[in-house]
């Protein structure tokens, strides 16, 4: 990985700043021949788009995206030809006024000090490159590597927000991508719940974490290494990459560290059809970083956004100590638009191993 | 990251399996007069040695490393002169026999059948390259990593085993290195219980999990990028390629998820000596990717260890349904031995970015 | 290096195609704090610009570069963050009918055999993605990358074009960069000779090859590693990377197969100054893959284009003998303007091994 | 690439020093199914071992190669499993007296001033890193890389030496293995001249330079990438990264700077078989990066080895000038011994790009 490039043969390089004219990507890498729609990318990128509900950022941004390179149009749709695929998003809403009074404080839990740090230089209008805006270029990226993997499905969801968790009795894809539910959640019954805490944090100027989970079906077994090629340590590292990104957990995580190697291990039997059976899931899809055939289950912690009404406590440049409250416009629960992110991430990463694993097996 | 190494500047590659002739590293990028003995690489070595107590596997195997290239003797010690720098270690004590009738079988939560599943063949001796004994390279090489960052002090602590955790007002670094803990836990109280607790687990041929903290003071600040080389991101990814571990998180991880921004924020001021103070560490010393100063925080989920006495359901390699017990010689908690390698995999990852941020940012 | 990046630390990815909307590139790893106007840009990228001379192909492309990212306004400069690059020309005067009977016919010489073996599929319009047009992208990173060293300067010079050659006794750099030097020529005399051939070339409907020469000066010694990380090995691949250049060769290069030892020693001996002194370079400026500190200099030839009026025998898509005939617009030479783009792409191979040598050494 | 690292999909990492213990490579990437067995390395190691007559240096090194990891045994011979592979080769006769006197001399043509200006410390035994000794890794690692590519042969012959050149209507490349041609030409009438005129360079103390054709042949069309990533780069860069070349050409190479399109451009014509026909090679089997299935030629500069017995002017550590003999033991030409160790290089070159070509396009 290069300081904004990840993957290896699906190789994807993002550039951009919050407030600058525009942000995109370069996809390398991507094979000849899959074919898509420019509304298969922009499906992808809606679900992340800002100003859609109240409880998330009222920025509004169309988010719409040009193809600039490596497709040809067939067929009413498009056609990648094996060339980079250049994809640009302009920037539409920038405010840079909100920011004028932060411009040379250091927000708390921001990155704004250790960015201050690394590069002595720092455009600071909604985070600069830091801002998670960015993001749109992932789910853009995300929204082609869904395609490389044959029957490949990758699916998110939040499954708790703060203190409030989801019942996993209740799980229902078709209700994730439900227009009516603001939260991504798969429990309908969650949906008052999410809500009225959400309110009651948003009021209050505050803000609060959630846990993403994101599940890959359709993979096959045999991706990728035993050793520094983990298909769980190149999705830990990929959605770690993600802004405000804490912990990452593959299949059980960390309730395995809690439990017994009898209770851990998936059992296995021969099923009807002659093919293997796992009788459990903890490995969450993969067992010593190589996929197993199981779907893949990654989770993620996202922290609360530390751009609130609060005051906190703070320096600024000058090494005065001062009062930080971030005003702008800012997600209560960034956690939401994280779920079509991590979805993007969790892609991109196994399509490059599919790649990789075809490359080096060639099977 | 190739199937095999890890870094970009200062990078490892790993070779050997559990019952070859040996195994090691060549580690490349290390900056040339750096001073340290064989002896300080041992003395890592020995920490994560098997066969030292009752609580670990019993395979005796002394893990002397020789170095044959990119040192060169200079007053009683060895001083590095920029070239790859490659390390070896002899197995001695393989016990192949032990493992003649799983050959076939795919030992359920381990690598066996994804392992075949990828390439089609496999030296199931051990678990070939899937062993832990690869993870001695590691620590080799992290030996030397430590001595790059100046001033860096990487350490770690086993803070919960099972469903027994130690109590954090009891942290005692110290303790940790005593040669009479046979758990690397900070907390001198939680001996006699987890020694109990895993007396238990081992005479019920069972095994159980672990979650392990690694500190690392003295990194400064600046080091990390805001989008694809996060420090949290290559800490995450290191870390998940220890083999069963499942889970990583930074700072107060998954905890972020359940509080508010005002909580999580760390809140700053002037310190008395005209330096910044931050008043928590909550980010676990990574902001926005970049490091601030403060402490860099990682835990890491270890699942138990799946070679266990008690009979779990399987299938063969001719498709039959089996019950797989796997004898030989094994850890009960393998997370106890994890501690200096994943201090090994924290102080390469940061070594590396010391060194990209030295290249990029020439400070 | 990846299908479409080049560089570690300093770092170039490019886009697009001949005939799409735009083409461009995302310079990743450039330090913060380099200071450049749009204009040091644009005037590097006149020089490669299509149109300007009779000699050269009469496609009128106004080769505009936006940045759209990594630069903050300052000064009435621009000067880098940090973060990535990127930058964008808009493709102008495409006129795809030219091509329209060669669509599914090979040209001899060209990549279109070849490129349909890999993908099975081709924008044949102006080669597509094979188009010399993408060599804008690299000569807009190279004009970065010859701020990042400070102090050297890259220039290249057409040495011989076909059977003609300079007198290397008559070199001035100054008549290079004239704006009546059609062919960027050191020799003053040569152009009447270069004319006179060229015209006959061109009204024959031919084409012919020429040689560049790149010399950088103020590079410091000891930039490079005596293995798989040559100064010279970069340089070499970074132009043979280059459209249509079939040989590289640094300092004396297939000379010096012919010379014995004594001769091709470069002596040395302290100056006045007490700095050392060579007394001849005739290993262009790097010794066992390290940077000397004397001038490095690289050649490469390049092949007279393959788009030629006269007809040539090949076959078509659907294995039917044809003859070929390349109408359109082209370069009878497209040695001339590779001489900027080999001082771009000698540029961005220093500049990389400047950074790394700086992270790995710290000097 | 990384310091001392080459490819991507199949990558080789060498260590060691001239003078050291031992020298060796890790081969991560390999597909798992090779076979292959240990003389098939060990007879190439014997092509490049010294010793062999008295045109190459007298340093007695036995060259046996030891593997450590990636292999089984089946069969009575060995089969990769996928995991990398570690060779490894003992130094034997050292004879570090020998360099006694000139520790502290930086010898003109040689890598002692530049290694010094890069890393402030150095083995200048042997040239340390420098030394011609880590091609033996080259060599090992290329074995392998050569059964990778279904019906590749790679071969090389030396065509020309000082200003003797073969005639290459005496082709023939059963003379060139011959065991008693000592200097892989071709062409059988060169051997007399070639040994007058080595034993005349020999005897004088002088060395003289060599020029190295390789050839491979059964490379499918296909292979490589239009621009960074093209098969001709990458070779470039192989041959080049090896010690003393100073030039590489692919085809016709700088000749085809001096011709015009219309003999340059390789025609096509459908052959009886229905297959495609190229009725010349000029292009040496590449075109715009991408392998046409032709055979691919390149062709690189040796220049003379700079240990020679007749004084040169140069300076010591200290800045005092001196007069360097180097005595030692010296191949008289270096580019001999250059030619299977070219063949291994253009061998990893093309492995890699299959397997790259493999995973991308998935043909």
């Amino acid at each position: 990985m290069s300081h904004n490039t990840f993957g290896h043969l699906f190789r994807v390089t993002t550039w951009g700043e919050s407030h600058g004219p525009a942000l995109g990507c370069v996809v390398d890498g991507c094979p000849p021949g899959i074919r898509f729609t420019l509304a298969d990318i922009q499906s992808e990128l809606d679900k992340r788009r800002p100003g859609q509900s109240r409880f998330v950022t009222q920025r509004r941004e169309p988010d719409e995206v040009k193809i600039l390179s490596g497709v040809i149009e067939d067929g009413g749709g498009l056609v990648t030809t094996g060339t980079p695929i250049s994809m640009l998003i302009e920037n539409v809403d920038q405010r840079s006024k909100d920011y004028g009074e932060i411009a040379r404080q250091y927000r708390p839990g921001h990155a704004d000090y250790a960015y201050e740090m690394k590069y002595g230089i720092r455009d600071h209008r909604g985070g600069g490159r830091s801002s998670a805006r960015e993001t749109a270029a992932r789910v853009a990226a995300g929204a082609i590597a869904r395609r490389i993997v044959p029957g490949m499905v990758v699916r998110g969801a939040l499954v708790s927000m703060g203190d409030k968790a989801i019942d996993r009795a209740n799980w229902n894809w078709n209700f994730v991508a439900d227009p009516e539910n603001p939260f991504f959640t798969p429990d309908p019954a969650s949906v008052p719940v999410f809500a009225d805490y959400l309110d009651g944090i948003r009021k209050a100027g505050s803000s609060v974490g959630a846990v993403i989970e994101i599940v890959a079906e359709g993979v096959p077994a045999g991706l990728g290494a035993p050793i520094y090629a983990k298909v769980d340590q190149d999705i830990a590292a990929c959605l770690m990459s993600i802004n405000a990104v804490k912990g990452v957990e593959i299949g059980n995580g960390f309730e395995a560290a809690k439990i017994t190697g009898e209770k851990n291990a998936d059992e296995m039997r021969m099923g009807n059809d002659g093919k293997p059976v796992f009788l459990s899931n903890n490995a969450g899809g993969i067992l010593g970083g190589i996929s197993t055939g199981q779907d893949i289950v990654a989770r993620f912690a996202v922290k609360p956004t530390s751009s609130i009404l609060t005051p906190r406590r703070s320096i600024d440049m000058d090494g005065n100590d001062v009062d930080v409250m971030t005003k702008g416009r800012h997600d209560p629960c960034v956690g939401i638009r994280a779920v079509p992110i991590g979805e993007a991430m969790v892609a991109c990463a196994i399509a490059d191993h599919y790649l990789r694993h075809r490359g080096q097996v060639g099977r």
